[in-house]
């Protein structure tokens, strides 16, 4: 039973995808989605002072930082060029940029249950409704469809 | 490079761990639990009747059905001895039994996004809550502390 | 960004898809691949003396039995109805059927290694090369082409 | 059933773990690996030059390139700083280094299987034989055991 077919390896380019701002100058760009599996990886660029709000993982999360500082509020390392992230499922923390031009790519799977300030959910975001919002900001933008990677 | 380490495989038999009740006759039991990867594998017995709060999940469900008859309210197919079910992330349903001892496996990656009638976010359960509760259960029922695969 | 999409849950029925021979009577049935991440999902049904040649996984793989009798060469336990198996990748083992009409079904996880008797590899196994074969035994048995779950 | 547990996110620094090398100055660091799912997580640094045999993996890698210029004889596209490469498990290619200095984090899951001129298996390398390797040469070179993230 040898394999006959070979699946192609696809290359995403720095310039291939546009960014699009997230608020205060920070930026993203979503890579790639397996909405069936709940992949999604995205590339941000953060500007000191941005928040993301506190959130627990359901599934694993891997990050590569290469470039600037940003931690998380409840830790006290910081992630700056080559750092790697490794974030279990159940994880819970809140994302603070310390510098300017802070660039990250996430490899998430599963949702981001969001949390207010009493533990409470407030939101839950995942891959399929980052594509979506990603996608209505690009066109907004005149950006055309970019060639996320989506299946 | 060859590799030294070879790890074992793990058997868990018929009647190695206990069911505990869930309500109306309903059991539950839990096999594993890789709480980083957000896996959990259950078996339930559901009777006629019982039903699981509509749930959206947030990575992919595998569902082994062995005896009985159920299905989602949102879906005209009926789950029996020898079904097999997908349910890709994102996929919302309500479980309703249609039989009694009706037997299914379920192989479930990220969270249950439990939703109300409106369609709000009424909780979230995971492997590590259900594992919590499965474990409370049993201890309760005097049945000490089941070999479950955790890691 | 709340989620717009939903994907459907995908029910195979026990009659859905035909078992087709893989020799003494020994059968198979190619359930679900997707073939970028690996996966495969199959049923077997097993006749007492069959066995599956020493293999090692590359990916974790969880068993199901619902009927008969079978086990590893390597291990005591004994798969009945009703047993779970997990498999971790690295796992190295070789499958011989116990009892008549032996069933499960195999969620799996990267491809089967196989071994020889002096532990050099003998051939490769995965996903796309079962769907394949599995393909190729259907159209000679004309049962024209079966619905399985592939992406 | 709220979770009561939550796990630690953990970071590496790009320090933290050092480098080995892997033959004409090129580099290797293992930061993950989860042996039981076939994940394993390594940076490399890489010189003009450097190849790595064809081979098929078993599973998907995800590549994140930091610096310099890579690419696989078998595409034309080239892998720069801020490139981002998905690799379906099934695929084949052969890694040839463009420039010196060239950094990737690769994550993947599964094996790789190194093909020969003639297609044949020559050899097999998976997360736990990279991470005994690698660990095996720290020890050489007298780094001590550093604090890989092994499960």
């Amino acid at each position: 039973m040898p394999p006959t077919s070979t699946p192609e390896s696809i290359h995403i380019g720095a310039d291939d995808l546009p960014f699009v701002e997230i608020g205060d100058g920070s930026l993203l760009k979503v890579l790639q989605v397996k909405k069936g599996e709940g992949l999604w990886i995205i590339e941000n660029v953060f500007q000191a002072g941005y928040e993301v709000d506190k959130h627990r993982h359901t599934g694993p999360v891997f990050g590569y930082t290469t470039s600037g500082a940003w931690k998380y509020k409840e830790y006290d390392y910081v992630n700056r060029a080559g750092s790697f992230l490794y974030e279990p499922a159940g994880s819970i923390h809140t994302l603070q940029c310390v510098e300017d031009d802070t660039r990250v790519w996430f490899q998430m799977y599963g949702a981001n249950i969001n949390l207010d300030a009493d533990g409470n959910i407030a939101s839950v975001v995942d891959g399929t409704s980052a594509l979506e919002y990603y996608l209505a900001l690009c066109k907004e933008k005149g950006y055309g469809e970019p060639n996320v990677l989506v299946e």
